[in-house]
């Protein structure tokens, strides 16, 4: 489809207006607004005649500038370590050197630096690397403190609440990662623009390891609920499993999803595929019309651009029946919101017509058709995000995180490229994915003698009796596991593993254990 | 309470007789029956005065001599491996060796041992090592393909049959071993007469690695199956978990359960505690009054006896609160069948109302007094069974198990000490358990010159997609994890580690991996 033909075509139709409906034509100058021609942006989305804006009527700039903020917030954390630590590197011969050094940490970053390394300084100079990652702990523990505060930006906003989601149909919402990627951890609030709760979450899964049995688990769980009426409403209400794939549209054999080789329709298949095997293996077990409702979704990491692919009425998915929303964006930026939605909702229907498919499978159900339509405006909100926030893509589509997680992800900090996740519960299989991690940090902190901070963390319910202490020791058994499988670079203090857990009924968050007092009575 | 005292009042009463009700007076005599005098036999159960036959009314001699019958025939696919790999060796620098070997093989064993290390006897001797490991799993196999002959000679008779258990309330009977212990494996149809299948089951943990959510999640399984109208009568049914610990009445700190140190109190504790906190964590989760009822029970692992600790009006077991089952033989054997279960009923409600406890805690629900009362009966036949089947109790009291069955544990050789089993999905949770296995067969095998046999066995369910085959990369990661603990047994050749796949819906049972035709479309 010519992109440029079809908005000539929506221009001559009358629906196509130069300023953004409602919103008062000078506003745009206190935004960070790009035109065309301005600022040369490469983003697939953003293709603009002169003279005009990449700002679209359906996008929600407020809760953007909100996100961006977030962003900041939880960035500075980060960002400001390593000119602190150069600055207190320069004062370490001075005689105040301790008493300067706090106070620039506390000042600077908000915490204090262990008293002990900069007292024994003066010995054999300071020690520069255990000061690197105990900040990156240190950082991230501040994070997660102000998870609450940081979140209230953004929460409320979201345009898929969980009540939109329950006028769907859909009493919980579990998205699957197909692979430890810190590029797809802003997922929910960012790109599909959906505030994360109990039921409304993200898991992440390597490849090989991914297990049709938890994600059975997870469902169970609900159902169990539903059918005993532990959810209101629950009893018209269904499950609903999204499965993202990645994929990168500037250079689709490198920075793709490394699980897949970088390989796009074998990522699209395989997720597809794994959701079949999740809807199967429910009927089989518990009858027919037990499955879930699936949902498969790429997502392009340059631009957080989706393909939503499109159920049949079976609620099959098809790996080449989807909309894109960067074409959505391009065709339908300029519009007022109803014609962009009218648009919007067009080439949603077409798609699913496509080449007569609906007469064979038919359309999806009017609860799924809803969602689709709303997540398809929501991303619109993330690809406008990325442009103006981020100067149209990603400058860095590579890894960047901060330290390793290996365990079970937190869900403290909803952003992208944080830290790389390494989902398991023993190094036995998920070695290989630790693997990968350290390699990228072989590169990103070894290489510039910089230990690999590595968090360890696991979860538990305080409403299991037991549960902390099993989920302690899991923590220990995992650490002494890294820690054995890379013996060259503990000896060189290389690697810096420490233990955390999370109360899944947030009675602690992120506690990491050496400083939680032992049998607190958690 | 003195039991002779107890008895000399029964006799008093005229409920006791001399002879079995309803038996023939001189069938005695082609029963392996023991007349006190005759033998000594050193059973607590056992005590009779002179004359007196240790056959109890309510005991189903017949089924005895079935389980007798199933036992020998099992234990025979073993025991004459030695014997029959000896005569080969004599052979082995005969002409026609290797025709010979095969034959005495087939005809004594059953199966055909490797051509090609017959073949290579000639060079430097045959290699008896191989060939053993090679019969023991080759024996097991035979026991796994023949489960269904061999079940049918007792399954049909066992007293507690999921109907009974239905009519006591309970659809599913999940029951849980504290410890990896080979002792313990025929626990349903010998100890309890309970007749295994689906959803009557016994699982093996590890102490440290029981795990409640392990535990949920089968409660779970049968929960949404129950609530969904999926198990006929299931609306009025509950799951009952009954959790095992072990001792050894004979050498109470040297042969019981080695997890607790033989520690008795710390053994029913623990077990108590793991049930409590399985109700704990159901209800908190899912609402007061979804948990299962809970029976706790102890074994004495020398002569079979129970205790079984009775439930209060709330369900809750109490450690000190149990009927032992060979004192119940001991004080209603030479009754008549009414008489004796009126006895046990008494004493059941006595210890019910032991120190005033029921005027404060209430007593057991009927379905759950009516299992109590049916297990401790059934119990009677297997107490009887190892008096004279056994000899009066079990002449190796230790362990004595042919082979390692590590991951999970087939359900098809019901029987004590065939294998020494470790429960796990990878060696680094469950290393503690594998280096017990190790060192038990040491002393077996390795002392000897023999190679540890070690099975590395998982279930897949051929209703979910893709289960077989991250079944058999677990079994392989596992096998190699494995291998890897243990280098100096690996080059020595005294190690041999095979793989194993079985269906939980049958299509196969225990196939050994590489016998299989790797993608057969399973």
């Amino acid at each position: 489809m010519n992109t440029l033909k079809r908005r000539t075509a929506l221009q001559a139709s009358g629906a196509y207006l130069p300023t953004q409906e409602g919103s008062a034509p000078h506003l745009h100058a206190v935004r960070p607004a790009l035109h065309a021609g301005e600022h040369a942006i490469d983003n697939p989305a953003c293709v603009i005649g002169p003279g005009q804006r990449c700002e679209h009527a359906l996008v929600d700039s407020e809760l953007n500038c909100r996100l961006s903020d977030y962003e900041r917030i939880v960035r500075g954390r980060f960002s400001g370590i390593v000119d602190v630590l150069k600055e207190i590197s320069a004062l370490q011969h001075e005689r105040d050197f301790a008493e300067r050094a706090q106070r620039l940490a506390q000042e600077r970053l908000g915490y204090a630096l262990p008293q002990q390394l900069l007292d024994d300084a003066w010995v054999s100079g300071l020690d520069m690397k255990a000061l690197h990652t105990h900040c990156i702990f240190q950082s991230f523990k501040v994070c997660v403190d102000r998870t609450d505060a940081d979140q209230s930006l953004w929460l409320n906003r979201m345009a898929l609440t969980p009540e939109f989601l329950a006028a769907c149909g859909y009493h919980t919402v579990g998205t699957s990662l197909p692979a430890p990627n810190g590029r797809l951890q802003g997922l929910l609030p960012f790109v599909f623009r959906m505030a994360p709760n109990r039921n409304v979450y993200l898991k992440a899964y390597a490849g090989a390891m991914f297990d049709v049995k938890a994600d059975m688990v997870d469902w169970g769980h609900r159902e169990i609920e539903r059918l005993s009426g532990g959810i209101p409403g629950g009893e018209s209400q269904n499950y609903l499993k999204i499965a993202v794939y990645h994929f990168s549209s500037s250079h689709s054999h490198e920075q793709g999803c490394a699980f897949h080789a970088s390989n796009d329709k074998q990522a699209v298949e395989s997720a597809k595929q794994r959701l079949d095997e999740l809807r199967i293996a429910i009927e089989r077990t518990y009858g027919v019309g037990a499955a879930p409702d699936i949902l498969l979704v790429g997502l392009d990491t340059d631009v957080d651009a989706l393909r939503i692919h499109l159920p049949d009425a079976d609620g099959d998915v098809n790996p080449y029946r989807y909309v894109d929303t960067a074409e959505l964006y391009r065709e339908t930026v300029g519009l007022t919101a109803q014609a962009a939605r009218a648009h919007i909702a067009q080439r949603v229907d077409e798609a699913q017509n496509m080449d007569g498919w609906a007469q064979g499978r038919g359309v999806m159900i009017p609860g799924m058709r809803q969602l689709v339509l709303a997540l398809a405006e929501a991303n619109l909100s993330q690809i406008e995000y990325v442009i103006h926030h981020h100067q149209g893509r990603y400058t860095v589509l590579g890894h960047d995180e901060e330290f390793i997680c290996a365990g079970e992800a937190t869900q403290y900090v909803q952003m992208r490229n944080k830290y790389y996740f390494a989902h398991l519960d023993t190094v036995e299989e998920g070695a290989a994915d630790v693997d990968v991690g350290i390699k990228i940090f072989t590169g990103l902190n070894v290489r510039h003698g910089l230990s690999v901070p590595v968090l360890v963390h696991f979860y538990y319910s305080s409403r299991v009796p037991g549960s902390r202490e099993r989920a302690l020791n899991r923590a220990k058994q995992v650490k002494a596991a890294i820690e054995a499988r890379y013996p060259a670079l503990v000896a060189r203090e290389l690697l810096t593993c420490r233990m955390a857990l999370s109360d899944r009924f947030d009675t602690e968050r992120c506690v990491f254990v050496d400083e939680a007092v032992a049998d607190s009575g958690h």
